[in-house]
C-alpha cells in the first residue's frame, strides 16, 4: 500500500496545466503570492521554458487528489571563476502543509540538486531561515555564508 | 585632481578585451579561479551576452593603468511568486587589493542594484561572509537568511 502511494508521488517538471492543480495556491503557503491570471502564468511559464536548461521548476503531483503538493526550482548561473564554472541556485521550495512527513521536501531537493550536478555545476546554494537549517543538513547541505537583501517595495 | 581621477573610474559592462586587462587575475583575488584560455573566456562571454538582460557583468577600469580594478555581476531570476516577480542575484564582487579605499566596491554594488531595480526586480539578494556584512549594510542591504551549500568537488 505504501509503495503504491509512493509511486503516485513522483517528481516531474512543471506543466502549464499545473496552474489548475493548485500550483499557485501551494506557493502562497511559502510567501506573498497573489492570484496570478492565466495569461501572466502562461507568459512566465513560456519565458522559463525558453530558458529550459538554465531554469527548472519541479513539482510533485498527488495523483489521488490531482493537486500539486510540493515544488522547488533551480536555476543555473554561469561564472568565470572556477574555470568558467556553473552554480545551481535553489529557490521557492514548499511542501503542502497537508503533505508533510512524507519526505517530499527531501525528494524535491534531491531532484533539484541532482539536476544541477548533471549539468556540471560545481556546487548548489540556497538561502533559508535558520529554522530550516536542520532539514537542509539532512539533504547534505552545510551552512556557509549569510544572506543580505535589499527590497525595492 | 581627485575628481579627474574619479572620472577615470566609471562602471561599464564587461568587454571581451577585458581578459587582457587583468579581469581573470582580479577574480583570482576572490576565489579559486585558474587561468582561463582565450577560447573558454570567449565562449563564456558569448553565452552570457546571449543572456544579456538576464546576466550583467560590470567592471571598473583604471584608465591610468589599463587594468580592471573592480567587478561584480547580477543575474535576474524570474519567479511565479510576488505576482510573477523578478529577483536580482549579485555574485562575484571583488575590488583589487591595490584599489581599496576609493569606494569602488560601493560603486559596483550600487550599479548592480540599480540595474536590477531598473528591470523591475522587487528585491536584490547576495551571500557574503559575516566579515563583509558591515560593507553591505552601508550599501543599503540587511541580513535576512543563511546560506546553505553543497559542493560536488
Amino acid at each position: 500500500m505504501e509503495s503504491s502511494e509512493e509511486q503516485k508521488l513522483q517528481v516531474r517538471k512543471l506543466e502549464l496545466s499545473d496552474k489548475s492543480k493548485g500550483f499557485i495556491e501551494l506557493l502562497q503557503q511559502l510567501t506573498v503570492c497573489d492570484s496570478v491570471s492565466d495569461k501572466d502564468f502562461e507568459d512566465r511559464f513560456r519565458e522559463l521554458n525558453a530558458r529550459a536548461e538554465d531554469h527548472r521548476v519541479l513539482v510533485i503531483e498527488d495523483d489521488l487528489s490531482g493537486k500539486i503538493v510540493a515544488t522547488g526550482s533551480v536555476f543555473i548561473e554561469r561564472k568565470f571563476i572556477r574555470n568558467c564554472g556553473k552554480v545551481g541556485h535553489i529557490e521557492d521550495v514548499v511542501v503542502d502543509a497537508n503533505a508533510r512527513g512524507m519526505q517530499l521536501g527531501k525528494k524535491i531537493i534531491n531532484a533539484l540538486t541532482d539536476y544541477a550536478h548533471s549539468l556540471g555545476c560545481y556546487k548548489v546554494i540556497l538561502d533559508c531561515n535558520v529554522e530550516n537549517k536542520a532539514f537542509y543538513e539532512k539533504c547534505g547541505y552545510k551552512q556557509k555564508e549569510i544572506q543580505m537583501v535589499k527590497y525595492f517595495i
